[in-house]
Parts: structure tokens; sequence; C-alpha cells
């Protein structure tokens, strides 16, 4: 029955409101983008991942999901490949930090005081945070100064002795797990028919001097679009992520939002 | 396979990208909101309903259609119940044109020249077409000056037999229809598991007087937030409706975007 | 003597702030635009237009008339032929926004705790809504919680029995009453030498799809750039229309801004 | 017969559009204001002087009169006494800038080319100026680089020979005619019936520390809200005013727009 | 010892935490731009001179110097040569009030509640006010309304006898002393290695019509960038003007900051 | 002699046209901050050093050093201890990325072509990155479409042989970096005036779980406001660190503008 649905906008007005109305309920709000990720997946992998981690975590905690960003900030060349690349549909930095403040204070308006941003697209960061600083911000000068946020990326969670075991030949390092072993084998464990493994292009991990160049040098991206090879993506390893990292933040979310 | 999806963001970026750079496939995107309808019906019926006939026309007429914008304007009291309610999550108007002229921009610079922006909630229409006016200019002022876009709500598509048909007792109006027979009929044909209808309540039309008052007043609101009684509201009546419109904007975007 | 001026910007400031300062005298505010109205009118119908409701319900309610808004909205080419036109000159939306954010607020630092909008151009409409919205807001970070706004547009007074009377050949809707019999009928009453009806050109109502083009499509919009033939005007109809506005307007602030 | 009218929204389009259409013919945009004029004066004395010297100027150089700014910069207090004061009633300087710019780049797709902004309250000054910057860039950037654009504020135009005739004890300085002989004595030349004399409160002039102050400091604004005692103001000296400003402009426009 | 500096930042946090966060001890904020100053001076004089008053200013005071504002707004024709310039190097209005309202508004949260602008280049002006005006409002919201802030030029503290010393054949007017005799004097008392008085130009102070035009007119601006001729300049006025200006401060601060 | 000066602002304006009309020269922009670190260092340490950086590769390469951007955004509690800190004097997200588009512009219309921005403040990053696509958009549509720009962090060109050699006991992370070690050594060796290495306080390496929250909680941040300790921080550590991003930024610069 949708009434007992963790999304929010699944629920008629009398159901969320009865739950968010004292504010003890955290919100949880996917913040994804629409880029391209390789010959291998789809360009919604960073929505959906997200969408999933917070559904996991909100039924864990007895939380909400509220409905995610669908477009995020332009994609880098070092961490997502460039914003120059076919498919990627990005916002301006003022847009995504305008969008979740006004989406922040509105959830506050309806009492919620505790929310977690749960970011899939790595390139949203800093606009996040500014968000919130402009949110938290204007909720002061409206008299609301009880509102707390978390905000992660869901792959912060995956500990050290995990990636050993995921990436037994060493580990690339986040910034360039675009498309690669991560969020594929987490697609793989999720919505393995979208995931083309046999259209994935083995490469080197992607190597970039220690400077960004604007525009982009087209010719720094692999040609496939992904930063690291995605060939070694299992199941069975998008399990483990999945585990280690809704583990995490259902710990993380318990202990700044406790009771 | 996904590669074939209608959902431009279903597909790896180079079969996005050998449908768009041409400029011929037209994409189509959803515009809805998180908004209360009442307390038979979800929060995002603004969102479901405009992808849903995103996604029949799009079949139909060989487009894509691109993620749905979540959230949109501040709901209005005489045409969804006013923004005071809880639940109803909306963005500041400045919010959604920028959001709205980035991401069009972004398709542009794909190679899509014909665009057309599906409205599911009655409040974004303006916003919309500024978005849009900013976004032709900042393309203009970027030397692209073929780009098409068709703007409609598809409620805008029921013609005065159809009206009549399921309007027997008479047509409130569109404005007041929210949460009311034409939305809950559609919700039925298509997401009937997501439909109380047990728990609608009936009500006589909502009466406004020829003016705004701000800040609202909560009394002019029916207390469902419903402005019309979706009693009457039907699985058949709404596949009619589907029918009616999926047919009159498939016609409209032959018409516009021939060939 | 000017001092008794219903126009608050024909006073000097002492017997402004003698009137204002305790927030009981409303204060209107009328806003237009300069756009075309075709062969047979001048372009600031939109402010001729409200400016003399807006005096005509002062003298009546005991209010005061702020400066109008001489620029409004962008034109829309089904309700006002297109901003493409030659003579229309318009603002972003953004701009119309924060002038009226920013005015109200002065008003309010003034004391003025009653305001209402009178609106003479359809497009404006949503970007009231949105200046109000924002003006609130801030007014409410200031501390100030008690400014009531009306919002009203003088078209919305003509009930069904005039629509009738006036209209004995069927009644258009307003949206294409652009240039047509209504605002040419209030013209030949208010400022007959303004008004060329020997040049109006007689065509039939425009007709257009459900649904919008962007850029606007030249040869949607009638030569003339009326929407509706002004032919049938007549001063007596003029008069017609001024007194039942009029009154409603008058009946609507009495209600809402007692005592 | 207002089709000969030099407001340019008294023209029917097509009118307008014959006369600006090859860009010869200049316009004039009155920039004022609603602000404070002491106890002996209205608040739109900014508003009514430069919309009569651009009708004369534009009388005498085949010009049109665009719709005046009707609100304006933030009162300065060494300038204007302040906008703290009861009755201004101001812009944001961003505001400003920006329906500025809109209106700017306006009138150059119509297809003028030659404008002149006719300032009435000098703390518009700057955001004129930016306002114009801004106009200019966006219309280079949409292909349009041949607009020229004067501003002026009327009072630099009288020379120091009229100085000295129409203040034989001595010239405080523009920045403190504030509500003082100039305006009072234009408005008595132009619109006496708005000018109370009696009213007139003597005092010497506002004398100020040379730097400012925030928030401003009450007491350093004469309690009549004018910086200058406007006693010696005459209609006799408003003729010479109206005079040397009409001729001075007139002969500036004729350098800058030959031909 | 660095601690004991008058420059903010180059105290180690405790210290300036220390000195305030009761909210005695003014802070000096120093406003300048990058512009060209002619053949003989460097492009950043706006900022070195108002750096060097404030900071004598400070030691004289007891306050603190804040970092610079190392670019300022555009330069005008007749004040500044032009933006048209190579070298000049400008923000725009907007940019110069967001940065200036941030600053104010974190130096408030430390504590403090004196400020002092010290302006070194003319056209910041206004958009100062702004800055100042935003920034207060905004504290307002934020429940702080007891910060004050003095706005000042250095020049405006030469008195009527020094100009008459100083500029023996006729003061030209401090608009276009730029680059001529006061700044280039105070530049040979403070950084002689840094003026190059043998490149100055010789021209007789540029004259300007009482009206701008846009884009500027390069011919009106002398050849050397300057607007009056800086040969007059000496070490000597440079000290005297120090001297002049540097009381003049110090005493309106003690004024407005006292005990 | 100062017209051989590598800062820009040092040169009057013919001696840096001549250098940089053809567009070969590159320029460096620092982009610093005011900004606590920690009990023995002063507050602008992050324009310190970039300063440092840019103006020895320039020398190296023949470069320009523009006036550095004297406030960055805002502390992140986990890279600089929280912007709630005493000191840290911020900017917003938009007013940087604006800073920053306005100034590449400028240096655009001069005629520079190559671009180098020397960021000294980690949480510059992002902003910087939309400050340079704004202005290479706004320079596109402007028509100049050949400017190249280098962003780098001076730390990112510290190699790992070379972080062994600073860190035996093991590298924190650039990160926590804050006030430790790197930044501590380089200003040893650069202004050892300014650091009271007496005054640092010996901590272990701040600690943070793998999320943020906001408002941030001052108990994450150690007293001292550095992350980590600066003890092990030397002069020759200082000097190695010099080596080394110099010599790595100057083959950067060789790389990317050759010739």
């Amino acid at each position: 029955m949708p009434a007992d649905s963790v999304f929010a906008a699944e629920l008629p007005w009398p159901d969320y409101d009865a739950k968010v109305r004292d504010g003890t309920v955290p919100i949880l709000i996917p913040i994804g983008s629409m880029e391209q990720h390789g010959h291998h997946m789809p360009m919604h992998v960073d929505v959906l991942l997200p969408v999933e981690f917070a559904r996991r975590v909100a039924e864990s905690i007895g939380a909400l999901v509220a409905p995610p960003f669908t477009y995020g900030y332009k994609s880098h060349q070092k961490s997502g490949g460039g914003n120059h690349l076919p498919g990627t549909t990005s916002l301006d930095g003022a847009t995504l930090v305008a969008a979740l403040r006004d989406v922040i204070k509105e959830f506050a308006r309806h009492g919620v005081r505790r929310i977690c941003l749960v970011n899939g697209h790595f390139e949203n960061s800093w606009f996040i945070i500014e968000g919130i600083d402009l949110a938290l911000r204007e909720l002061r000068w409206g008299g609301i100064d009880d509102v707390k946020i978390v905000v992660l990326s869901y792959w912060d969670f995956v500990d050290k002795a995990t990636i050993a075991k995921l990436y037994p030949d060493g580990f690339p390092g986040w910034e360039i797990e675009h498309g690669g072993v991560l969020e594929t084998s987490l697609m793989l464990a999720l919505h393995p028919h979208m995931v083309h493994l046999e259209r994935a292009i083995e490469h080197a991990p992607a190597s970039f001097p220690p400077y960004d160049v604007y525009p982009p040098k087209p010719e720094w991206t692999p040609q496939s679009g992904t930063l690291s090879s995605p060939k070694q993506a299992s199941e069975e390893k998008g399990r483990i992520l999945l585990d280690v990292c809704v583990r995490g933040i259902v710990d993380a979310l318990r202990t700044e939002f406790p009771g």
C-alpha cells in the first residue's frame, strides 16, 4: 500500500504530513545527474544509485525519500569525462544551488528537521554545500534554526578492507571511478538489464596531469567516456558495495539522528 | 533492450548520440511538481502523468523522453490549493526558469533541434515560457538559431466532445480540476494501486472570488486539498482521456516536427 | 488641491505619511505594459486602464494609487500577439518580479499593510504572484507579517450577464480579447481621442492550436496585432464595463480590507 | 492626433514602427523616482521634470519619448535626504539595472539605434550606466553593435552664467539642490498647482561631513526633507532653467545624433 | 611582531578574535581597482593609496585593516578614462555589490560593529552604497541591527585651503583628477620608485560635454589615459595630502566611533 | 624598474599593453582567501602562497601575475576547519564565480589568450571551475573562442617521492593539511617572521566521518583550527616544496602554453 511507501511523493499528503510534522522522521534527498557513463551503461546511473541507497537506508531507519534531482552539475573532465560529451546534460552551478536551497526550505516548512542529501554525482558536491548554506541562512532569517543536514556521497562509505577486496590489482581512486568497477558492479546488482558489459571498453585507468585545462582537451578522456575499465565489475562486487555502503550510511544517520 | 528505450537517460551515450546528433529526433521533457493531490492520490501525480504522456507520444512518433523535472513552481490557491499546504514542495520561479534554460541549452548542444515540453502542473506554465525565452536567446548568442520548441499541457488536448462525455453534470473548468476527475481517472487507468478513491472526499467544486489574496486564506481551500470532487473518476474515463490527449499531442508534433 | 489627490505620488510626503502610517489606508498599484494594441489604439492601453480603475476604486474606498508599472512581462502570442511584434517593449520575468518585490517592501516600510495590485496586462499575472511571494517572505524575515495583498485583473470582474450583453454573438474568451471589444470600449469611454476605430481591422477571432510554439510563428497572429475584432466596441459598452468592474473591485476590497 | 504624439506609447504600433525601424529617430527614456521632495512638492517631481524635458527636446529634434521609469534607486542622505524617509519608494540597484537593460534591448529590437536616457533623479546615475553597459554587451552578443546611447541629467546643462543669475547669494551645489530652488522653480513653471510654496520650510543649506554613515543618521537631514531652501524659487527662474536646459540638450543630441 | 599588525589578515585568528569580538575595534576595508593611471604610474594606484590611508588611520585610532578589494567597478570615461582602455580590469556592478555585502556580513559575524570603507576608486562609490544597504538588510534579517558603517573617499578630506595651495593655477575638480596631481603626488610621497614622472604626458585638463556617450568615444580621453596633467605633482604635495586626509579621516572616525 | 615587474598591476598601462595584446604572454591569477590558519600563522596564508608561486613561475616563463583574489569561498569543516570560526571571512559561491568570470573576460578583452588560475584555497576549486565556464561561454558569445585556461592548486604538484620525504611518519592527505606541515613549511621558507611555530598546537590529525554535517559541529574541529599538527614543519621542507611545485607548474605551463 503506497501510504506505507518510503517515497515521500508516493504518499497522499495526510500520510506524509503525519510522518513529518513533528520533525523526527528524516528525509533523504537523492541528488543525481544525467551524464554519459560509457558504452555499457545508461545515463541516469547517478540517479538510480542514490535513489536505491536512499530507499534501503530509509527502510532501515524509518525515513522518507524525496523525489531525486534528475539533473546535476557539469561533468568534470577528470572525474566524469568532461561536459563536452554527448548526452551529458547539466545545470549551471547557481541553478543547482537554488533548486536545493528551495527544496530544503520547503521540507523545513513542512516540519522536517532532519535532512540527508544522498549524492550520486561527484561534481555536485560543492554546489550541494552552497545550497545547504543558503537554505540554512534563509531558514534562520525566518526563525527556524534547528534543521540539521547530513551530506554524503555513498562511495565514501566503502572502507579500506572492501577496497582491497574489490580492487585486487590496486585502487585507481574514486575520482576516476567513473563508469568503472564501482558503478558498474552496483548497476549489475540492481539493474542488470541496463548494463551491457559486453559493450564496455577495456582501457588503462585515465591518467591526468595535476591540473585542469579549459576548454577541456577531448584527447584526455578515453573514447569510451569511462575513466577506468569496468571489465572487472561483477554482480557480487555490487552486492558487497551495496551492503557496506548501506550499513555505513545507516550507522551514520543513527548517530546523527538518534532516537 | 534499453538501447531501444524512449527514455533518453536509459540509453548509453553512443546510442543517444546516434539518435539526436542530426537534430531530427524530438526530445520531450516532462515538467512536473511535488504537490498535494488530496487524500486519495500521491504527490507526484504531476510527474507521473506527463512522463506517461511523453512516453506514449515518443513511442508513436519516434521521439525521446528526457528525465522529468520532479519539482515545479509554487502551488496557486485557486488551481492547486495553495503553497501553504503540507507536502507541496516547490521552487522559486527563478529556479525553475534557470533549470529549464540550462537543460534546453544542453540538449541543443547535443544536436537536438526539436523540443517539446510536456507540462503536468498548471502553475509551471509561465515560468516554462520564460525558461524557453532565455534559452533561445542564449542559444542565439551562441550562434544556434534553429531550435524549435513546442510547449503544451496535456489537458488542453481534451476536446469539447470529450468534456461533455466525461462531465455529464457540467465541466468545472481546468483550473479547479486539481485532484479531480481528470487527474484521478488518468491515475486509475495508469497507476491504480496508487489511487485510494475510497479516501477521496466529496465536496462541491471550490468556488473562488475573481481575485487572489496573499498570504493565502486557508479557509478558501477545501480541507481535502482537492478543488473538485474526484468521486466521478473512473478507469474508463482515464482511458478515454489518455487516448484523446495522446492522439492530440501526436498530431500536434507531427504538424510541428514533420518529416 | 493635490494634497487630496488619490495619487500617492501627487502628495507631499507629510500628507502621504499621515494617510498611510497606521496601515489602514490601502494602496493600489497599477501594473501595465507597453504593448502593441492593433492599428487603432496606442501602446499604453494596459497602463491607462488599470490606472483609471485604480483611481475610481481609490476614490470610492478612500485608498491611494501608486505610480504605475509602465513596462510589463513579454507579450504571449496567444494572448497579446507575441513579443516579436514592433512596439511591444517588455521586461524579463525576473526584472518584473524584482521591481514588484522592491516596491511592495517599500510601501510596507512606510506603514502600508493593505495592498492591491491592479493588473492591466494578462502576461504579468504569474510574475506578479512571484513578486508578492518574495516580498512577503522578505518582510517576514524583517519581522513584518501582517501585510495583506489582493491581486486582480480588472476583466475578471465582468460577470456572465454583462458578457452576454456585450458579446451578443458569443464571447471569444478573455485570452484573445487583446485589442478587442473589451479594451477598445473602455478606451472609447475613457480616452476616445486615442482610439482610431476607423483604422481597426475586422478579422475573425484568432484561433490557436492547444499548444505554443517558440520562436513564435508570425503567421499565427493576425496582421493587425489584435486577436479579436474591435469593430463592435462602443463607448456605451465601455461605460458598462467600467461600471461593473469598478463595482466589483470596490466590493472585493471592502470585503478584504474592512473597517 | 495621437499618431503624431512624441510619446511613443501614445502611438499605434504601425505609426511607431514606421518612425523607428530605420534607426534614425532617437528615443528618449525619462528615468525618475518616487521620492519625498519636502513639504511643498509632490513625490513624482523626478518623473514629471525629465518627462517634460524629454517632451520638449523630442518636439524639437523629431524624437520619441518612451514611458518613464516611475521608480528609481534609493535616495541618498546627502543628495535626497535618505531612503529612510516616508514616501520615498525605491528599487534595489540590480532591479533598476535589469529594467533599463531590458528596455534598451527591446527598443534596439524594434530598430532604434539612438537612445537618450534623461535622468531626473541623481541617485539613478551609476545604475543607469551599468544598465547601459549590460544592454550593449548583450546586444553585441546578439550581433547588434551600432546602438549609441547618450545619458544626461538635465541639471548638468545649467551653465555658470545661469547659475550666477539664479543663485545670487551663492550656489549650494547640485547635490543638495533636492527640493530646492532648481526643482521648485521648474515645477512652478510647469505644474504650479502641485507646488505649495507657502508650506515650504526655510532652512540653511544642509551641511554634511565629507563621508557617509549607514544606517543614515536622521538628524543630518532637515526635518522638511529638502536639503536647501526652496523659498527663492520662482516661476521665472523655472522658465530660465527650462530654456537653458532644453537648448543644451537639443544641441547635445543634434551633435551626437546628426542628420 | 605580526600579532601587533594593524592588518587583520596578518594576525593569527586568536589575536584577531580577541580584538574584534566585543565590537569596539573598527575595521577599515580598502576598496580599490585595477585601472590604467597614465604612462607614469602603475595600475594599482587605487589599491595602494586607500591601503596606506587605512593603515595610517588604523595605527592612529587602534583599528584594523582588512584585505583590500583588488578589483573595482568599471572605469567611467569622464572620471577614469573609460573602461575600453587596455589594462583596466573591472567587475560588473552586481559582483562588487555582492562581494562587499558578503565581506561586511562576515566581519559582523566575528563581532565587528564598526566598519569603515576606504574607497580609492571614484567609480566604486554607488556600488559600495548598495553593498552596504544589502549587507545591513540581511544582518537585520539575522537579528543584528547595531552595525555602523562609515564610507569615505580619501580625497573628500582635502579642504579648500589645501586645494588652493596645491593647485595654484586653479583646481580642475576631483572627477578629472585621474592620474593627475593628487594621485601622483601621493604616490611620489609613498611609492616613488613606482612613479615615472618623466614619462608623464603634459596635456590640458580633459574637457567633457555635460553628458555621457556609450560606447565611449575614445577621442574624448587624452591619449595618455590621464585626465589632467600630473606634471605639477611633487613629493611635498603628497606629504601635505597625506597629512590632511589622514587627520580628517581620523577625526571623522573618532566622531563616529567614539570611546 | 617597475615596468619590468611580473606583477601586471605594477606596470603602467602602455607596458602592460605591449606585453599582452598579441596574446602570447600568459597571465597568472592567484586565488586566495582570508581564513584562520591556526594559532601560529596569519589569515592570508592562502593569498601569500599562490602569489609567491605565481611570481616565481611568471619569472621563469615570462608571464605576468594579476592582483590576487583576497577573499575566497567558505571554509569547509573537513578541509579548513569550518566557516563558523572567527577570522575566516568568505564569499558566497555566486560572488566568487562572478568575480572570476568578470576578471577573466577583462583580461581577454586586453588580448590575453593564456590564463592560469593559481589556487591557494582548497574550497575555491569548484567555484573557480564554474567561473571559468561562464567566462568562456560569454567570451564565445562575444566572438572570442581561443582563450585557454589552466587551473591548478599548487599542492597537487608535490609528487609521491617528496611526500615520502616530507612526511616520514605517513601523509595525512591534502584535505587535512590545513595549517599543517605543508603550509607552515612554505611560510617558514618565505615569510618566517609571520610564523609563530612556538604557538602551534600539537594534535593528532583531525579525523572525520565519511560525511558532512550542517551546521558544522564545532567539536569536530581541533581547538587550534589546524587539522593536522604543524610541529614537523621546517624551513627546509618549505624550500623543497617550493622547488618541486615551482618546477612542476613551470613544466605544466610550458606544455600547455608552448612557444
